[in-house]
């Protein structure tokens, strides 16, 4: 049950596509590297450490939004542990990111991926919300996330990043039971893991499709789209779900065909048009270039107004970048969008 | 002046939209190395050396077009070094892809850019032209082509290829003047390079914007389009330009808008969906997902014959990936590719 706080909070509102006092806004990626106050702990921890460190990740996450004043907390974790007590070998290699040391090679591999039915080993991650929760502002939503079935598959296929999904692209195309079956897990690990994070305390969640954008919009339909719905239609009911997808915004249609509450919509498209592609009975997310907090303040202002008059005042835009911040960014830059939208966004 | 032969040849008449026997068809990076024919000639040279050896690259180009059957041969070489002679130092390092030495790290860098007036130094390019339209058989077009203004910007501000082209973003929103005499300079050049391409015996040429899917609509608006605009208006009158960008669909209505006789449509897109998005007025190039190769020939037939339909036996569709071969893929692959279309594709 939602306190009356969170119940009126902007995000929350916007997500339901109610007038708000102004745009809300949170940063993809706000607890990062780019952030003085992410950086001084990191130094003590690797980054694992610090995902399974409830106490560490409550404490980069709590910080982020009070240092940026942004309307929403997103639990600082990562896309891939989950994959580990689904029977992957997951490291993460110091300036490297992340490998998987045996992923699934060909179709017959893919036995081997093992539903997650008990979650206890990822208590850090559950344990970790609970103490947001309990130390976030009460009009402040914390919000969980989990990688989509899609971009969870490309990792565990290419066993890292990849650029052109070889791999992942010729299973699928090659053998469509190994694939359907590699996904329904998958997607029936991310609905326990998913609410799971909601019972801990996540008031919404976001999923990231990271890399579904390499897709043919008939291949995201064939491949992907059923199981990015089965998830969203398997998590707890009025719960907000952002489903968010970068790379292609000829996918949007099928995206909002997936489902959830909030639609989020990467640069590449203008906020404007990506609205109308995917209805205006849904709301959005995004989509400033995240390139431009590079720029002097003046021009960032410029892009952040672009971005609010796409939006066009409408009720339901919950403002954010099309994606992560980069650790170049300079941290009052980030400070200065967040006043920038609050003061822009102001309806009235 | 085109012979008769060039003049009906079904490539020509495709892209003047023109009704054909069967679907032309080529293969971006069609001389690359997948191919045994290729690599045996690689094995002897640096990729640099090959470049710049018109003999060796008239051979590979030649190589390429008769063994697969394709409809146009396309010219062997490579984007960057064209920079060379505009004040780039650039080095292909062993296993890592192209560097260069000196890139523009801030606007005042662009000064050292040179336009590209005297092209002698690029004569091993228009020396390969000549050497392949001479032996390539009578009904065969060979393809010129040069890089995008904006991607040849971004490689010479980024050193590199680049993930979040940072650097490049941050010339082009903090400094429009620098940018616009980068952008100008490079397009004065390319004009030059790409019709002495011609001259020398090219009967149409392909720019292509790789890099220029991570910008949104606006941005594409502003910074890029009046420059790609200015070199398709540069081109000799009378030959067909292919303009080809890959990586956002959202940009297509743009692209359409800076010219071309062909758009190249990547795979992000539904071949039916981009063409009614640039227009029937105009020809379209593409639009396979590269990795469909890997698969297995029926999986490959059918996933070719959904482009084909998505043309709907319109005249005006010439058969292309959606981006270069891969290295991985079987040759035997794409040669029964070029048939399956070129069987697929036959009218009446």
């Amino acid at each position: 049950m939602l306190t009356p706080e969170l119940k009126n909070c902007r995000f929350l509102k916007a997500a339901r596509r109610e007038a708000t006092d102004t745009t809300p806004i949170w940063i993809m990626r706000q607890a990062g590297r780019y952030l003085p106050e992410y950086m001084s702990v990191r130094r003590k921890v690797t980054f694992i450490e610090l995902c399974k460190s409830p106490e560490l990740a409550a404490e980069v996450t709590l910080t982020a939004q009070r240092v940026l004043g942004v309307d929403a907390a997103i639990l600082f974790a990562d896309l891939l542990p989950m994959l580990v007590p689904m029977g992957l070998d997951l490291e993460y290699a110091k300036g490297e990111g992340p490998i998987i040391h045996n992923p699934l090679q060909s179709a017959a591999d893919v036995d081997r991926i093992q539903e997650l039915e008990e979650l206890g080993s990822l208590h850090f991650v559950f344990e970790a919300v609970q103490r947001i929760r309990r130390d976030l502002p009460a009009n402040i939503p914390l919000l969980g996330f989990a990688g989509a079935p899609f971009t969870l598959a490309s990792y565990a296929i290419e066993g890292g990043s990849s650029k052109n999904y070889l791999n992942t692209k010729s299973i699928m195309y090659s053998d469509s039971g190994a694939w359907r079956t590699l996904m329904e897990r998958l997607s029936r690990s991310l609905i326990r893991y998913l609410n799971a994070q909601i019972e801990a305390g996540c008031q919404a969640v976001q999923l990231f499709d990271s890399w579904a954008g390499c897709l043919s919009p008939a291949d995201y339909r064939a491949y992907v789209l059923p199981y990015t719905k089965m998830v969203i239609d398997g998590i707890l009911p009025g719960t907000p779900v952002i489903n968010f997808l970068t790379g292609n915004p000829a996918l949007l249609p099928l995206l909002r065909e997936a489902g959830g509450t909030v639609i989020g919509l990467d640069w590449r498209v203008d906020l404007a048009d990506g609205w109308k592609t995917v209805g205006y009975d849904v709301a959005v997310q995004g989509n400033l270039d995240p390139v431009s907090l590079m720029a002097d303040l003046p021009t960032l202002k410029r892009r952040a107004k672009a971005v609010l008059d796409g939006a066009g005042g409408r009720p339901g835009h919950i403002f954010n970048l099309g994606h992560g911040v980069f650790p170049e960014v300079p941290p009052d830059h980030v400070k200065a969008l967040v006043e920038m939208v609050h003061e822009m966004g102001r309806n009235g």
